[in-house]
């Protein structure tokens, strides 16, 4: 099969009009950039608020491993099937970040013949939204400097800033520094650092904003420093949120790109999955479902984290009500799940897929917490055998009561995901019958910040409890205190496990969930718990893929994927 | 009158398309970024290479003072001019930096009804072309601590690391700092700091590269590193170049915008005048110079820097033969140089007046040592007396051989500058003739690095000769042996004086110039020599403008201007 960017290079793309004609996207409400990417005017976006709504579908994942499961084909196969199918569909995704690119994996616009493009723009630097985060980030620290080297009349403890400066770039030497050096001509020294810019709360403001008005409101509320008395300092105290709101603008305006087979695909926004909540822009997904039937969107991770945060923080605060999810497994990594080393994956193992099956049916009874309908969609593999995939078809409906369905996109385009897009569509419009009630988040608004946790912790994860330290636990009644007990959580831990040990792969139960850090996210209306070691700056591998990317003789990108 | 932003805002827009039909552009060879601003496709550029050029007027200026110029303004003036006296007429300006926006001055796109528009977006994020120079420059210091961090195969002595990161940011804090901190996973710690993105080698590399291959070739010798025992470390070593020329690939294409008339106008690239030669991009000029018949373009600071680095820089290194230099001076800069206080420029002053005009002689006489024929455009400003106005009229013929024409193109446009628009026409086409010798640089690229730098000092500046430590002498030698010898030499000094006190206004003459530092930037091409304090990292003052900026009721940015 040929490379993803030989596919996408051989694709003959649609003009952009064309693909916003699909959606009834009038041209003059699309703002260019190049033939093939545009961005949505506000006041379309405004105007299309008043269309009735098409149903949304996550796509989510088992906890993955580094056999791979395909989210983010499936999430553009589907799209691509259900238009297939004489469905209007649209897709969301996140933007792909620009660091990674250069470091360990090419890009990240899905792959095979489940892609969207033009994938060389879209994982460089595409619209420019990361590069205004970056900036609406970095123009709030050096504000913060600047007022601390003027005089700080607001009495900014320099020890107790939290706002760190961002870069879309993977670069160790920046996670932990000394700023301010060289003398009082530079100010006053202090500890510092970068993030990368996906892991700014700026980036997730900017996916959680409704609007302009919104964002800079939650740009004003974002918490930077403490003063010497332990008083919160705002981004708003730094009369920064105007600034920084006219920097992110046009960047807010939802990007309009498509996939192989032309489906609409909204790529827009992309925070962390970890100390944020992994979905692309409320924004972009209100719009895409203002203007299609059904519209396929992915989140961070696995479902423990990603179809949870989605639940419980996107779906929550933006009041939208998902009609289904489709669970992405793959034999190879349910066999990792039963405990097959990566390089024994290739041959057949029904035990071992059998007891890794324990991971799919956790993630399953989960989302049925929230009421929403799951189909299992099996990404194909070649290496799979029919008996490998007639077990896990078998027992998902044995034992878990739900259809699982082969899919094979990645090697077939639409063609291959045709069952899946079917019974999508039916069990979407079936929505709300699986138990009488619908979608609900997993807990109430006014659920103490540490019993959603305990919650969420027992509940999704299978653990018996959580613990933390005495300060911990002091700062969760310091939060409640200051009024921010009806923020939902944000939880940061490791992808690969339901517990917090990524070597615990399967179902694990009765576990203890032990917390580690506590922060606010005021402008995100969050607060983070982190259980676990969270990388914020990824550092390059030994030989970066920036090492062979480069241009061809005739102009052309190669090594980007 | 209106504000800069009420005048651009009230501006009726045509399509980009219309205004690059002017110039004989077709529309598939523009890549859109919404209905007022487009790239040139790069086929479109290497084919337009082989039309006859046009005539090349360049924009300088007396020596700065705090009463204001207006070089941008007279670029875009003398552009609407050209077209309104029936030529066909292009400008080509330099990118403003986002910077400085959020500081102390609004924009810098001209003024008055003399701007390049979409103001708001040119001021702004723009095409994203500093932010993808940042992100180059960036990549190749995250590459650089990588290389250190695994193992340091090159001999990177990290105390000799001259290679440091951007932003397109005032930001003080970021002088100077110390990285790597925080343990063994981020690497060994060391001094390091950040410039703003203009002063960046990127940029300059940027806007000197002829085409993409030679962008690639310039970036691979940049030298960001010496090893142990003193070897130069290039970006090549580190296998950088390739990555960061795809990360510059798109905004390489000269960006197309207009002025408020709408005269075709390439805003492309933006290096510091100072460590760098203060010119947009050659791609950009070349460009514009085969589809006009008249580009008029500037040069960052008075003609001594501006000018100076223009002829011998740029001109001598892209191949371009300017036609005609503009000399902008105002009454009220005149008479500062005439020793003025700054509070008492607005009552008439004669015998100041005729003191200052001075440096305008100096300016003047330097020109003509390139063989560039100049003409004297007065910016007129409100206060001006007529006995003022004609004075410098009087003074420019009698004793310098030149006429000088008032303009008032900030007021009325284009109707306003006529009159130099149609001496410009008679002098450029009369070029060559003003000693039959036509253009040259100042210097012979043999000449030795010391004995160029002394003769910019003495001819341009009117030093009696420069002084330097042995040790800088020795950098210079070494240089020298290290076959640096043939490069050019961009002169980092104040511009408010000829001479390196930015108090001594006038023309100085007899003074010394001391050299107290010399850089190599092998890659852009040129061997910087620093003549003074040079900042390259901007702090903000103490009410930036960032607090007054944000969106009104409407969603329309304020503050900006």
């Amino acid at each position: 099969m040929l490379s993803d960017l030989d596919i996408a290079r051989a694709a003959r793309l649609k003009p952009i009009e064309t693909v916003a004609e699909r959606l009834g996207i009038p041209p003059d409400a699309l703002h260019h950039f190049g033939r093939h990417i545009a961005k949505l005017d506000t006041a379309f976006v405004r105007e299309a608020a008043k269309r009735p709504q098409g149903k949304l579908i996550l796509v989510t994942a088992i906890s993955p491993t580094p056999a791979g499961e395909g989210k983010t084909t499936t999430t553009v196969g589907l799209g691509d099937g259900l238009n297939r199918i004489g469905r209007s569909a649209a897709i969301c995704l996140r933007e792909p970040s620009l660091g990674p690119c250069f470091g360990m994996k090419g890009g990240a616009a899905g792959g095979g013949y489940a892609q969207v493009v033009p994938m060389e723009q879209i994982n460089l630097h595409f619209t420019g939204d990361f590069h205004a985060i970056t900036a609406a980030n970095n123009l709030l620290a050096a504000l913060l400097d600047n007022h601390i080297y003027w005089g700080n009349a607001l009495g900014i403890d320099p020890r107790r800033v939290s706002w760190r400066r961002v870069l879309d770039m993977n670069d160790r030497a920046l996670r932990s520094l000394v700023s301010s050096l060289g003398g009082v001509s530079n100010g006053f020294p202090r500890e510092d650092g970068f993030d990368i810019t996906v892991a700014s709360e700026v980036m997730a403001v900017f996916c959680l904003a409704s609007d302009l008005a919104d964002l800079e409101e939650r740009l004003g509320r974002i918490v930077v420093a403490q003063t010497r008395d332990r008083k919160p300092v705002t981004a708003r105290d730094l009369k920064a949120a105007g600034a920084m709101t006219v920097l992110l603008k046009d960047a807010f305006q939802p990007n309009l790109v498509q996939t192989l087979e032309g489906t609409p695909a909204f790529v827009h926004g992309g925070p962390f999955a970890n100390i944020a909540h992994g979905c692309n822009s409320v924004v972009a997904t209100r719009t895409a479902l203002h203007l299609a039937d059904f519209v396929v969107t992915e989140a961070g991770f696995g479902a423990d984290l990603g179809a949870e945060k989605f639940f419980d923080i996107k779906c929550r605060k933006a009041g939208l009500e998902p009609a289904a999810a489709v669970l992405v497994a793959t034999v190879r990594a349910l066999k990792m799940h039963g405990g097959v080393p990566k390089d024994q994956l290739a041959a057949e193992n029904l035990p071992a897929l059998r007891k890794g099956m324990a991971n799919l049916g956790r993630h399953l009874a989960n989302i049925r917490k929230f009421g929403v309908p799951a189909v299992v969609g099996v990404n194909r593999f070649a290496t799979d055998t029919p008996d490998e995939l007639a077990l896990i078809q078998e027992l998902c409906r044995a034992e878990f009561g739900v259809d699982a369905i082969v899919c094979d996109h990645f090697a077939q385009g639409s063609a291959g995901i045709e069952a899946l897009a079917h019974r999508v569509a039916e069990i979407a419009h079936a929505a709300g019958a699986l138990d009488g009630l619908g979608f609900r988040p997993l807990y109430a608004d006014e659920l103490p910040l540490w019993d959603k946790m305990r919650l969420i912790a027992t509940e999704i994860y299978g653990a018996s409890d959580i613990i933390a330290d005495q300060r911990i636990r002091n700062e969760f009644r310091e939060l409640q205190a200051a009024g921010h007990g009806g923020l939902p959580i944000c939880v940061a831990k490791t992808q690969y496990s339901f517990s917090t040990d990524p070597e615990l792969r399967g179902a694990p139960s009765g576990h203890v969930v032990p917390i580690r850090e506590i922060r606010l996210s005021a402008g995100a209306g969050f607060v983070v718990v982190i259980c676990g070691e969270i990388m914020t700056m990824p550092g390059l591998p030994r030989v970066p893929s920036a090492e062979h990317i480069g241009l061809d003789e005739n102009g052309l990108v190669e090594g980007l994927s």
